[in-house]
């Protein structure tokens, strides 16, 4: 870093730390308005079945309910619930289990769940898949009437497969499989409607103000200004809070028709179905290369189950970590009658990754090269896949640095042809990061005071994101951190944005923070200059005081150039798209390498990770505390990822079987081993500061690392994930049977 | 109006009055917070002592007090509650019945109420003063040590007021007395404060939130921005809630120190007496004038009692209406032991016109002039009295056509000479409304589906002011008011409004509306030529779509020029100074004229007022179904001040003695006769398409003409409000007792 930051790369602790963990922090389900009734969803017992008729007039006669909607009296379109728009709100058919078919509103919440089991739902039950198998077998049950592969496939291809295959000395094919897992997030969902004539609130637990704005407002038929969306605190989402979700039609319809505020709230078995997860997926790999070590094609053939809605792009990152000239990767989406998949973190990432780096490990080894060489020789360098010059590139810093912190050339050595039952292992994966998801905005007020009012649209999902925009102001403006004030997280106050997602806000709201920040020292310099009668450039902005340079002892407070009018100092701006580089041509990457250091009970199957190392290229670092939480976190669940988590479906009555956090076994902060976060902060022209995308990056190769520490702890190449201790006994000892110690009851 | 207007000058119904009438308004007391505290306040009971000790133990230690606070803990100055800075949040000596001692905050109402009865305060007891004929005698009790009399006297000078007495044929003099009389709104005070660390929300019920925000920070030393004012409802406040008050600190003061949220009420007697009324007057005026009925001298000598603080200016209007080439205005402001006096409605006018329009009509009579022929003489013209050219002046027309309503020269005649004990009159009375409150501000976003959000920082104290905003904003936008959103009365939410206060907000906020919707077409229209590539000046916006006007039939929608981006055309527009034409050196005024038809029965002494016509020059009425609600209120409160409403205080004990309404008898809608509202729609070329103000202006002359007629009716000339029963029947029999009638019990 060539500048010199004042409030950057330091250690800071997030502004609303107080009241986060002092319980003052006001979350949706913390809002009581008074006359509030109390929601819940009825949903269905089936994966596939129509539904004849409902009768709820025994629910509606129960003494406290105000009103019971399903899909005989309400036929909105959830339209964020599925891409094609196919996905009414109260089901029919019903395609999941879990599927919401009816809800109450009622005076409590005992009285809303009694009413539940008051509805009676004459289902015909129709045949269904579970699996991307089932789904692709011939004359199998149809999700949809078009079929169950997506019509659009995901195709990406660069130079020429064929040719690169020719060119190879060897070809490397394998196969990997990655389950369905739950984002598992704390807070379950949430929605607090109230309606102000016909004006909706909706307090929501929401990475996306915006998005669930514009959602509802489309469902509803509502414009735009009529929806206000306001979700101050909220508990974790990791991508499956970005939309306008059912629940919060479901309470802005029960409170139109009761004329009462309407809070629909999810036990936690909902909220692990009926939402959504990471896709499953199937991805088979056909990788050339030569003896030199230099690749010369991937050719990724995959398919991902959506589940029984298409929400997201079920694609995969993989073979564009690499540099290869030649790459071919195709992705199919299936329909299943499961719960929906969509964005986990890092949506494409840690289960593509899994795949490629499992594969360049394996090549790697048949080289006889050691793993860490390997990537320095193929790793993606100036180019991206798409053939943009990257804006900068640290993952080769990341892979040096990652592997001196975890030892990696002297315990590789130690830890090979080891014997005994206990067994240690190291491993390592790459990642990048990309992404920018269009207009970033920001608007500041200097009040006379000298304290400023930073408006953002975002929420601050857990990342620390009021505190790094407050950051990033601070430094702009050249006033102390204290100075600022955040609004954020409300339609009404703050101007748009895109939502929290692809780990965009530092990244790119910061820029529009410092446009901003730009703007307001101008108006604020010139405006003094005239009235003071200063030259212009000779007045700079300094700890809440306007300065002389010219006469280094005078100051004016900002009161005496705006007098009291509080907008005297506003700016407002809006990028149709920062400057990520992207208008240069250029593509601008976060890098990571992640390294694991592993030990495997042979006769238990336990994998106990002892080690981890997360290097990180995310350019500057506003904060260097809450950064590191976020790579740690995310190797967190990433760990879990590798290890344990899977939701698993009853193979005959498809009801998943584990939707609760005992049964799903997400990894927690007490058992993870240390993590060790190395940032590789490089010189980057593009980001605020020098600032890069960082949040997802942190997931990305983490499941790919552990799998291939495993394999240098036992010789096993494990394919499927999660590797959890049974499919390491059946590994180690072939001739038990391995449906048997697969159906073993979860928990 | 020579402008063709689409939705201006109509009849339209509030754009929220389905929530207002149906109950979902939500108003500060309806706010329910978890874990919310309930306040309650002690208050003197004495109108003057020293504190020599509080004891707060037991209240402290009953279970469910969370916090007491007194003069002896906390030292904080609300400095809002005098001009001076003198004002402690806890009193210290207390200088009025009804001074805030001490606030307790509990875990329920009934427990702070118990508390506030166990908390012993040692007063010792000072001499004290009520009338302003006591404050001014020697050796009087003193309220400060400084004085009884404010050091600043309210003068106004133009002209010779000696040469233009000397130019006189005769010279009138005559005594008028009001009284205090209190804003009485309907709804009371609530103040709900909640900390989120170091950043404080206060739900209040205000007319100003910046300025509640100002005052706030002020007295805790926040920064401005750590402040956050919402007020979505209120319930009316007539001048009475326009600053930071004693209750917005005390919650959150309380908050602060418990750590919850808190909400501190008034009762209806609290309510009463702890804030502030009308300050009551003695006004001496000395005119001369000519025999032909032209008027050649004013002057005014008036005191104000303003009670034990100085919360407002206590000026009064009156000289200023008539085209006297020499006025002398001189107001003393005394202080009293009594709850302060402040702005209500019109703050200096119905008691100043009462006045001088009893003055006036006294003179017409001894000239034997017509008192519409005086008015028509004499009233204000061109100039207003600090010789300023006027903007317009439909004053004359108010005059004529609401003396033609009413029928007045043949009802003058007719009532001429009555005998009876049921007796007629008939009379009137002028004013004229100015103001200009500096900045006014106004941010528009046109979202993409056509639908806008218009932020105005003003609240809708019950004057339709949300709906009077939209209307301009359409009108200036070209779209249907449909289409308007409006986000109003939250600092976070909204820019800079100087509060809704001297009936500001249609002629200032609205030129800043038209201002931001100016730059909004001219943003879109742009866009939309580079976008469609079609000439900007065949472009129009109409109905929310972009039509053009070289090829009628096409249009465009306004996503297609702003994609996705909600915040591809906004503006925001701040006017330091709204152009009101005071920056040609002009005055802009309103004016008014109102006639009064009564009935006294002489031997009740009981007044009825049988018709009543309010015509009024505010220029264009942006929506004139609200426009005469302002203007039926505003008449509604002039009566109840002309005939019952006073402020009693027991001259022994300092104590009122009829706080609360039955007792105030303020004037209600069934009881009030048929009122006629004519709107003179002058061209006035500075307002927002020809606004000027109307809000206040509608109680101006109201007591005024009422007296006139009642002084038709009798032939009496009651110089002393409120002209009630006893005193009529006092006058009618002037061997009875005066003072015997004028204690008799209230209600």
């Amino acid at each position: 870093m060539s500048r010199e930051l004042q409030n950057l790369s330091k250690e800071t602790p997030r502004i609303d730390a107080l009241e986060r963990v002092t319980g003052q922090a006001h979350y949706a389900e913390d809002i009581y308005l008074p006359g509030m009734l109390f929601a819940r969803v009825l949903r269905s017992p089936l994966p596939h079945a129509r539904i004849r008729g409902i009768d709820s007039s025994a629910a509606e006669a129960l003494p406290g309910v105000r009103a019971v909607l399903h899909s005989k009296n309400c036929d909105v379109i959830w339209s964020s619930g599925d891409r094609h728009g196919r996905r009414r709100l109260f089901a029919d058919p019903a395609r999941f289990v879990g599927e919401a078919v009816a809800a109450v509103a009622a005076v409590d919440r005992h009285t809303a769940e009694e009413a539940l089991g008051l509805i009676r739902v004459d289902y015909e039950e129709l045949p269904h898949v579970l699996t991307i198998e089932d789904a692709l077998r011939e004359g199998a049950p149809q999700v949809f009437p078009e079929g169950n592969i997506e019509e659009e496939v995901l195709r990406f291809e660069t130079g020429n497969i064929d040719e690169g295959f020719r060119q190879a000395d060897s070809i490397y094919e394998g196969e990997f499989v990655s389950q369905y897992l739950n984002n598992a997030q704390m807070e379950r969902r949430v929605s607090l409607a109230q309606w102000d004539g016909d004006r909706l609130t909706v307090w929501a637990s929401t990475q996306g103000i915006y998005n669930c704005q514009k959602d509802i407002a489309h469902d509803l038929k509502l414009p735009l200004g009529k929806v206000h969306v306001i979700c101050h605190y909220m508990g974790g989402g990791f991508g499956n809070k970005n939309q306008g979700y059912d629940f919060d039609l479901t309470a802005a319809l029960l409170a139109r028709k009761t004329r009462r505020p309407v809070r629909v709230e999810f036990t936690r078995h909902e909220d692990f179905i009926a939402v959504h997860g990471r896709w499953s997926t199937q991805q088979h790999y056909r990788i050339g290369y030569k003896k030199d070590g230099s690749i010369t094609a991937i050719h990724l053939k995959a398919y991902s189950n959506m589940g029984a809605y298409l929400r997201s792009h079920g694609n995969l990152q993989g073979p564009e970590n690499y540099s290869s000239p030649n790459i071919r990767s195709e992705i199919y989406r299936v329909y299943t009658n499961r719960s929906c998949s969509a964005n986990f973190r890092s949506p494409p990432a840690p289960q593509g990754v899994f795949a490629i780096d499992s594969a360049m490990d394996e090549i790697a080894e048949r080289l006889q090269m050691d793993p860490v060489e390997f990537r320095l020789k193929n790793a993606i360098q100036d180019f991206s896949a798409d053939k943009k010059p990257l804006t900068s590139n640290g993952l080769r810093d990341c892979i040096r640095r990652g592997a001196e912190a975890i030892g990696w050339a002297e315990k590789r050595r130690q830890y090979s042809g080891q014997s005994g039952s206990i067994r240690r292992g190291i491993g390592m994966g790459i990642g990048t990061w990309s992404g920018g998801l269009g207009p970033s905005s920001a608007e500041i007020k200097l009040l006379p005071d000298g304290s400023v009012k930073l408006m953002v649209g975002v929420t601050d999902i857990g990342t620390g994101a009021k505190t790094t925009m407050a950051l990033i102001a601070a430094e702009a403006l050249g006033l102390p951190l204290e100075s600022i004030s955040v609004v954020w997280g409300d339609t009404d106050q703050t101007p748009y944005s895109p939502g929290e997602s692809g780990s965009r806000t530092t990244g790119d709201t910061g820029l529009a923070v410092i446009e901003a920040a730009k703007k307001i020292r101008e108006q604020l310099l010139t405006q003094a200059a005239a009235h003071l009668k200063v030259r212009r450039e000779d007045l700079a902005l300094r700890d809440g005081k306007i300065v002389s340079s010219a006469n280094p002892g005078q100051s004016w407070s900002i009161a005496e150039v705006t007098a009291t009018n509080i907008d005297a100092i506003s700016a407002a701006v809006t990028t149709q798209q920062p400057d990520d580089g992207s208008k240069s041509g250029k593509t601008r990457l976060s890098f990571t390498a992640h390294f694991a250091e592993v030990e495997v009970n042979l006769e238990t199957g336990k994998v106990k990770v002892l080690r981890f190392v997360a290097a990180h290229d995310s350019g500057t670092i506003v904060n260097k505390l809450t950064a590191r939480s976020q790579v740690q976190g995310a190797v967190t669940q990433g760990l879990g990822m590798a290890l344990r988590e899977e939701l698993i479906w009853d193979g005959h009555s498809a009801v998943p079987v584990n939707n609760y956090y005992h049964g799903a076994k997400p990894m927690t902060h007490p058992e993870t081993p240390q993590i060790e976060v190395i940032f590789v902060e490089t010189e980057e022209p593009y980001g605020p500061f020098g600032a890069k995308k960082l949040g997802e990056a942190g997931m990305v190769p983490t499941v790919a690392a552990v799998a291939n520490a495993i394999y240098q702890a036992t010789g096993i190449r494990f394919r499927e994930l999660p590797i959890t201790p049974d499919k390491i006994l059946i590994a180690m000892n072939p001739s038990r049977d391995r449906k048997e110690a697969v159906a073993l009851p979860p928990g």
